[in-house]
């Protein structure tokens, strides 16, 4: 058992709250800040895509005990539904039998982890802005606005987890040395819904994670206890089809009568949700170093921003917990230690599942409607079900491990290799599911 | 003639104090903010590299007629003297007869640079610090702290001269989808100095660059007018030779005797300098867009800061001066289109100048001692002289003309690939000047 600790928490987003239940466990006394309000009095922000917690956040939520309650949150998906344009929607199981992500709203979630939090006996603050950390001395302040008067609080130790734009990064960022990028990519999200039938069900198949894949950008849809869908346009800022270009009730008529007409009943609802929530970004943040000496280190979104298109930010951000928690462990009460060994062994890996993202993003939206791509993941798949020793396909092992994320990474560049070659057999269309495939496989495996 | 504008510029360095003179050139108002105290009445810092002003540099100084007045401060440099361990001193030459780059003190050149700006009218505010920048209504916001009462001052618009940790751009970071990124390299830097003969004269060549390479670090030394020498020692921060390791004078004699044992008359002032000037560190910074509509723009350091290896720092910076008035020449009050079509055009010569640094950062310190690596490059040489309309070299492209970095960058790949191909020669250390090599380079070019 460490010896107790006053400790800090800037953010009460998810990774905020699980470290909070983690760190009461181990008995310190937790103070959690937020600038916002509390999310369980406010109505959710509209900008929001639905989370799909995968092995590593159940398994960071296992270890507190706390993974059957959030199951109950939670629709299993097991596979991918396909909505490509003028073609019957055809399905893509995600893994093996009983292998499935599972859909939760972030809204839902966040409010049963402070919840959870609170019980464990952490302290929220909540509407407290902090502006200024005083590092060497673990010193938060708050207040109003920069320029007031603040208030000063002492700590041990401060943990930031306040997200992709985290104050306490900001902080560091100013020291020498501190390497720092933000990339933004050139396309938006929005928030959209769909609503339940009038029985309460849900309109399209709620086991699945529905894809409309239309070139540079699509939609997405995902179950939620209530019957609803919450969808996520993906769409390019600037161009010909963007958010910039669809401006009237009208635009987004045509746009969505044109593009997405199988669940054009629904347009009346995303329409109005369209000019209703806001447009966002996605960012891509990598820095380092993530900690100062024994006093302050980073998680969750503020040591590593991702595009959300591996459905891996919030696992990746529940695995640092995991992995702080083997580091306190490991190493009780030297904190310089269990924080500089964290951030040494997640590092690595939040720049392996970032790249990995990004390359989603790229695959989701263009190559998922593309025949000879299709081809070769059904050639994956069906050497992958045969020989399960020699291969096992990257999603899963991003997905359905708990492997280093830069393991798969670089696995999932060999695999690729190997798939190029195979996509150069001369008839490979024909001959796709050919002992003579499966050969060549085995033969570029042992190579 | 454009409409006269009052503008502010934030940084009175080298790059806002041309800038200065070429807007109060077109008659423009301009006032200079600047958070340190006025360079010409304190001692220079003691962290500065020398300069090395080449093409990009003077063509910016002739447009506003400073040219002549600049290179009275300038010692031509045509030539490396290489001081490899164990050898001769060996010299390579720049470029062609007359082609030369010239060393001035940072420090000797930034007070000029004010007095000229001054001289033309323009309003310096030294010791005034700027915390927040209104972007919209560019309002410029300076204080004797973050949370002092402010001045506010209106202005039609700010440029950001204010250098690698731009306050300027520190406040367009906030915005939604700028991208922005600081990489800091393990090497660090310090300024020593070698003192004159008792006659005044220098102790080495002084028109030459003077060069110890020594594997994963090196001194350099360019010329002072006075009849010092500038040096800068390029070590790592950390390892078994680095800064953190020379923690005595002892171990300053050691490190000195030991890797430059051909200048130990120097070291009782070289290790005197060592302990009392900073260690600095050296980044990479790169961020788009660099302006705000027709209110903001960035110039120098603050929107492009590189490492210093391609002695092109501040070429760049006064090129980017050059740029901008090529563009106030062509759309007059447009400010929107004059800054649009600047950051179009200086982002990709700005990241591969970048680029080009940073690759000469490895070379300058390691490949300078490489045999095969010295060999190419006498090879690429005698070729380039006996065929000049077939082969310009890379350091020739950057710093002897002013076509465009970007360019520069692309053709020296392509050159070095040729390079390699013709390295691949069997015992080409035999026949590098032979008429089969000369022959080889043609055919890979023609390819």
């Amino acid at each position: 058992m460490q010896t107790k600790k006053n400790v800090a928490i800037v953010g009460s987003g998810l990774v905020g709250s699980l470290l909070a239940i983690y760190l009461r466990k181990q008995g310190h006394s937790v103070t959690v800040f937020d600038r916002r309000p509390d999310v369980r009095k406010v109505e959710f922000s509209g900008r929001s895509i639905n989370l799909a917690m995968s092995n590593r956040g159940w398994k960071a939520l296992g270890v507190v005990g706390i993974e059957k309650e959030i199951r109950k949150l939670a629709l299993p998906l097991d596979k991918r539904a396909m909505h490509v344009e003028g073609e019957p929607v055809y399905y893509q199981k995600y893994g093996e039998e009983g292998e499935a992500i599972y859909s939760i709203s972030r809204g839902v979630l966040n409010r049963k982890m402070i919840d959870l939090a609170e019980k464990e006996g952490t302290q929220f603050k909540f509407e407290e802005k902090v502006w200024e950390v005083d590092m060497p001395n673990a010193r938060l302040y708050t207040g109003e606005s920069e320029k007031s008067n603040w208030e000063e609080y002492q700590f041990d130790l401060i943990f930031g987890a306040d997200g992709a734009f985290s104050r306490v990064r900001h902080k560091m960022q100013r020291q020498s040395r501190f390497n720092y990028s933000q990339h933004f990519i050139d396309v938006g999200y929005k928030e959209l819904t769909i609503l339940p039938n009038e029985d309460g069900t849900h309109k399209l198949d709620s086991s699945s994670f529905h894809i409309w894949p239309r070139g540079n950008f699509m939609l997405i849809a995902m179950p939620n206890l209530d019957g609803t869908f919450t969808c996520t346009l993906f769409l390019p800022f600037e161009g010909e089809v963007s958010f910039e270009s669809i401006k009237s009730e009208q635009d987004a008529d045509v746009f969505f009568e044109t593009y997405f007409s199988d669940i054009k009943d629904e347009i009346s609802n995303l329409k109005k949700d369209f000019f209703r929530n806001p447009t966002s970004a996605m960012v891509t943040i990598k820095c380092f170093p993530w900690s100062y000496y024994d006093k302050i280190t980073l998680v969750g979104d503020s040591a590593h921003a991702i595009v959300p298109f591996y459905g891996q930010g919030m696992n990746a951000g529940f695995e640092d917990i995991s992995v702080l928690n083997e580091k306190m462990d490991k190493y009780g009460n030297d904190w310089q230690k269990i924080f500089e060994e964290y951030q040494t062994e997640r590092k690595p890996n939040a720049d392996a599942i970032a790249e990995l993202s990004y390359r989603n993003f790229m695959e989701m939206s263009s190559k998922t409607a593309d025949p000879k791509f299709l081809l070769s993941k059904k050639i994956e798949k069906k050497f992958a079900q045969e020989h399960p020793d020699l291969w096992t396909p990257l999603y899963s092992r991003v997905t359905f491990s708990d492997k280093a994320y830069s393991e798969a990474l670089k696995i999932g560049d060999y695999q690729r290799e190997i798939m190029d070659e195979v996509m150069k057999i001369p008839n490979i269309e024909e001959k796709w599911d050919s002992r003579e495939v499966e050969e060549k496989i085995i033969s570029l495996i042992r190579k």
